[in-house]
């Protein structure tokens, strides 16, 4: 067996940039690579299998991964993320099963090859357009120009923090990606200099705020609680696309809530050793 | 004081790449982020002083980072690597300074901004080539195209495994990069397209042993070292520039060497928290 863990990801401002080739499609923004995240195992098998904490689940990310690997394989995924909220569990799947089924197969591919693989994946799902890319680099990731790992343009903040989070329902990624996501784009250009003239966590968080205003993305229970932890002197956002709060330090706490506590993951996606496995980290 | 963590990096093949931008010039090739680095740290002073494991030195290319920042620093490095054997611990302490300094003087500028300073301080002092980018991006960095991060093309091999290495004796990179780096160049094209074909840490290895012979690199004393491991079944290469002998899993140990044990470094340069802060990782 072969395993990866993948960090979550959760975006705070986004364009959506269309193309007709799935690799170069994707979106332009900033977000952050959560301690928190995804660990994916992957075994020989009968017949694909893709299973998320013990159940059953279908993923087409994960799916289209494995017939690009031509693989068979049972795909097991464990995490303590809260799936459909904004970060990036799909997308980790795919890039987790994309890196432990090449080592588990010897399937000989690089890192930005299975990368490109899982982000065309997520594209053609419609269920994430930065996730893998932000997942893949870890820490503060800024997607500065859009598509895969080998096309596209990155930079990061130098910063790591506490982070907290805590969820108050789902949204779906496919509804606001394939709808009319021109006045998000707008935004999301808009977002993006904000922080390029200034690439520090505060500014990462004060932007993305705004970009949700401006994208017409939050909603009221999302307004309330972003409101509460600016009262409690505390900086938070949204995380896109989930009815996610997201809070540097303590914010959450600070306000009263009672959230997740992580950190900034400083390393991005990376193959794990099974347990008793001592050649690599566990 | 702000404090960071950069691996050290040990290449196996380059080509030389010149331009008249130094942030453009640098190098192709590949090698290892080893789990083995340098832990910098910086403070404000009166004056600028830079130690390495408590003695004074003068390292070029720290000073230009230090420069170009505008900081008047103390900057302290604390390292288990060799020195001056092809570990990068000049590009370390030039890429530690500068994220650590950006930290605690509050310059704002992306990690991609400050490896590029640091990286071009490293062409100009003549020290280095492409330690910067494979140190920043950590794990086992493929440079497909030279030059800083903002102008490169990076991928990388999807693996990770003990390594052992030795060292017996120094090599003056910038005599080696600073003379005729034709022959050099041309091995390490061949030894890229090689590695692309193919991206394992076995053929990283095996592509960088025919790239020490062909770019006539290889003393008498590293040949032997590493016919010496072959022999007892073992991978082992030169490590790019110093009498250093670089071994996957326990390939020296094997040869009856008494090698020092690091892992593949996944995370790449990052901020690190000075002891008792709780809010980053140690």
């Amino acid at each position: 067996m072969a395993r990866a863990f993948v960090p979550g990801h959760v975006t705070g401002f986004f364009t959506v940039d269309r193309a007709d080739d799935p690799t170069k499609a994707g979106s332009r923004g900033a977000g952050l690579a959560l301690s928190e995240g995804v660990t994916v195992t992957v075994r020989p098998a009968e017949a694909v299998a893709v299973t998320l904490n013990g159940e059953s689940v279908e993923i087409e990310a994960v799916e289209r991964v494995l017939d690009a690997l031509e693989a068979t394989v049972a795909v097991r995924g464990v995490t303590g993320l809260p799936v459909g909220s904004g970060f990036g569990v799909s997308g980790a799947m795919a890039l987790g099963a994309a890196l432990a089924t090449n080592d588990l197969l010897d399937r000989r591919l690089s890192t930005y090859e299975l990368a490109t693989i899982a982000h065309g994946a997520e594209v053609q799902a419609g269920t994430g357009l930065g996730d893998v890319v932000g997942q893949l680099h870890g820490g503060v990731p800024i997607r500065l120009e859009p598509g895969s790992p080998q096309h596209n343009k990155m930079d990061a903040v130098p910063a790591r923090s506490r982070v907290e989070f805590q969820t108050f329902g789902e949204l779906s990624t496919s509804e606001v990606i394939g709808g009319d996501t021109e006045a998000i784009s707008a935004a999301g250009e808009r977002a993006l200099s904000r922080l390029v003239q200034e690439p520090t966590l505060e500014r990462l968080v004060a932007s993305s705020r705004q970009f949700s205003r401006e994208a017409d993305l939050v909603t009221d229970r999302v307004y309330e609680v972003v409101t509460d932890v600016a009262e409690a002197g505390g900086e938070a956002t949204m995380g896109m696309l989930g009815q996610t709060v997201v809070a540097l330090g303590s914010g959450l706490s600070d306000a009263g809530y009672d959230p997740t506590v992580c950190r900034v993951d400083p390393t991005g996606a990376t193959l794990v050793a099974p347990r008793g496995d001592r050649t690599l980290p566990e």
